[in-house]
């Protein structure tokens, strides 16, 4: 196994028990006597279930929908008018293929950020992931209110739930989308509720002019005079447009940031700088933005584009290595969404969301260097084996907890009736 | 199908029928009788199969080895010495590997350079791709008259065997290896044989300093000098770092450029300007380089990074869309390496090298838009058969042409002794 409890890699050959939702013992021919499941993990490598901090679910109903359009054009003409007609059947089917997706590619737990949210809450319930939910909070048109309502109904109605696999979030959405007084009263809800704040920021450079336009000031700085990097914790998603003025800002705030370089890299956003940010200590953890933009939840591929996009943003190979992408996808995740005490790493008293990768391909051989293999030769579909809150959710890769021909019929159905208006189905 | 005939997506439900190793006939309905085999794709996409046009096959060997250093750092110290070790025996289970990754990530065709050319060959033969070899010549040492003479006997032995999927070209290895008289006796020499010319070229910006410091121009204008472009076919690999001056120095060459964005984002040598050439009319194809460098050989990853660094690079999500990157990994390889009136498209009397991938899994749900699918969410692991030649070497993911257990431990005790100078086992 690969524990990603140390700073420099450490590869270990011994048996992980596991009793109930918590990992209780790791050591070396570990009895067997009373054990119930034994998993032969010969042939393959442990690591800890991945953390996918940045996705909204249900936008998988939009994946490969009108891509290679301009953001704003995508989004006012395909997007938007699309999700005008998303109803709380597509978003739980939405939400179901995109855990299905990515029980299959190693993610075990994941932040979500959308509408309908009980529907997200019992798909995250019925898979068997772990997720970190919120409300999408805009205030751009006169349901402000009613989205506010929702979001505190979220936390009333799903906190701590599904065995506490659920987690709830703040979520405001964007600096532009989310005035001052608005932003003030969601603070004061994420402190009454003691809940993390799940923002996007400085995604795009229009979002960095709009701001600037409008307040004077980048949006960092927007958010940091409004003291939401005071005591919060927060979890910002992108941050891909920041200047040496706003890293210094973001110094030592709570939680994390979501980078998410495929979506990034898919909107003609820019790099974001990885390497400075973790520099000055801030947690940088990965996300994949939702399958609308990014196309694909499988974290492997974040942790792919992250090393090669910092590796040639500095011009240098040692940039960033294979251990510290993987770390970002597994233990600075769990930071980023301050569930560091449950999960991230393989150790005794921590929840058992493991992952077994088969390594025996010929993508992966020789074997020379584990964590180089994993991180830049391993991709979503060598997870053999997915384990989350004690329960095994995929073994030899088929699905225990839906039943995924299922998933794959009613989410078509629904990309159909929410894209096309009606119940046909796509010309292809 | 998806037969990448047309400029514009083109999707068929049809048979293709297949006699020896030529496709015969296309349509709805064919006959069956006196039909052998039948393979049924209900649920899968069929595609010409992927040509990976820059590769170092048995380098493979070295994948994982001492990543994240600097690039002449990781040469002198690593491959360079591992290299000086390699041996007949190795460079055979080394290209035996990569050809086991090739064919079960969907790759059909490869472009190879490298030494022990004979044994690359054999497993080309054995392993039942198709392959355009070249010995790679590099006038560095005393060795180079040598080389000159490996390459004569490459195609004496090998150009147009293994029933015709055997091709080779001349293989200068660099601008900055190669002096101006050999590139003109390396010229000469594919001339005579009238083979394609295979260079590596404007990798780095090491090399443009380099030539530039020796010559007083840059590695393009230094070939293009040499009359290099003038009616040789030409297969460039990389072009990473060249100028508006150079791309119109190769506007009009015969041949094509093999862009290898993984390994050239993994060691950090920019972005090629891929827009911008192929809008000159540059046929501009894919390739994955050596296995020690990019980490993979999935060009379904090299697609991927090729349309999200172009976007990514443009600011502008519509810089490069799906089907352009498909035709680049398809029919753009083809014509690259001179084979377009073989393989790159499905078309009757062209060869039967097809790839049958299987979408139905969660990532390529829902249907919408299949090139997109095909483009930025399907991976390697998707690709469920494969024919080369007519003979179907991939069949549900097991290889038919190869023992891959044997490979896999033949190639990992071939890098023990290459890589540690003994017969001893990688601590892991
Ligand atoms: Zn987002
Ligand atoms: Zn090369």
């Amino acid at each position: 196994m690969l524990p990603m409890t140390t700073d420099v890699p450490r590869i270990q050959t011994v048996d992980i028990l596991i009793e109930g939702s918590t990992i209780t013992n790791i050591g070396e021919n570990l009895p067997e006597e009373g054990v119930d499941v034994i998993i032969d993990a010969v042939g393959k490598v442990v690591l800890p279930g991945f953390i996918n901090c940045h996705n909204h679910g249900a936008m998988s109903l939009f994946r490969g929908y009108s891509l290679d359009l301009r953001l704003m054009e995508w989004l006012s003409q395909k997007i938007w008018p699309a999700e005008e007609r998303l109803d709380a059947d597509a978003v739980y089917w939405g939400t179901m293929l995109a855990a299905a997706e990515m029980i299959k590619s190693g993610t075990t737990t994941f932040a979500d950020m959308y509408f309908f949210m009980d529907e997200v809450a019992q798909a995250v319930k019925d898979s068997g992931m772990r997720a970190a939910l919120c409300q999408g909070l805009l205030f751009i048109d006169d349901q402000g209110e009613r989205r506010l309502q929702s979001a505190q109904k979220l936390f009333e109605n799903w906190q701590g739930k599904a065995d506490g696999r659920i987690t709830t979030m703040v979520g405001p959405h964007a600096p532009h989308t989310c005035p001052p007084d608005k932003l003030k009263e969601v603070m004061d809800m994420a402190r009454c509720f003691d809940c993390p704040i799940h923002i996007h920021l400085a995604e795009t450079v229009e979002e960095v002019e709009h701001i600037f336009h409008h307040y004077g000031k980048s949006p960092v700085k927007y958010l940091y005079d409004l003291g939401m990097f005071e005591d919060h914790h927060c979890l910002l998603a992108h941050a891909v447009n920041v200047s040496r003025d706003d890293m210094y800002l973001l110094r030592g705030f709570r939680g994390g940031i979501s980078h998410n370089p495929v979506s990034n890299q898919k909107l003609g956003c820019g790099v974001a700088p990885v390497v400075e940010l973790r520099k000055m200590g801030i947690t940088v953890a990965l996300g994949t933005d939702g399958a609308g933009s990014a196309s694909t939840l499988d974290m492997f591929e974040e942790i792919k584009a992250t090393a090669w996009m910092q590796k040639n943003r500095a011009a240098d190979p040692t940039a960033i290595k294979a251990y510290d992408v993987l770390r970002m996808a597994t233990i600075e995740g769990a930071k980023a969404l301050g569930l560091e005490q449950e999960v991230g790493t393989i150790e005794v008293g921590k929840r058992a969301d493991l992952i077994l990768v088969d390594v025996e391909k010929p993508h992966l051989y020789p074997r020379t260097d584990i964590c180089a293999l994993l991180a830049y030769s391993a991709n979503g579909a060598d997870v053999d084996t997915v384990i989350i809150h004690g329960q095994v959710v995929m073994e030899q890769r088929r699905l225990r907890c839906m039943d995924e021909k299922e998933v794959l019929r009613k989410a078509q159905r629904a990309a159909c009736r929410v894209i096309l208006g009606q119940q046909s189905e796509f010309p292809i």
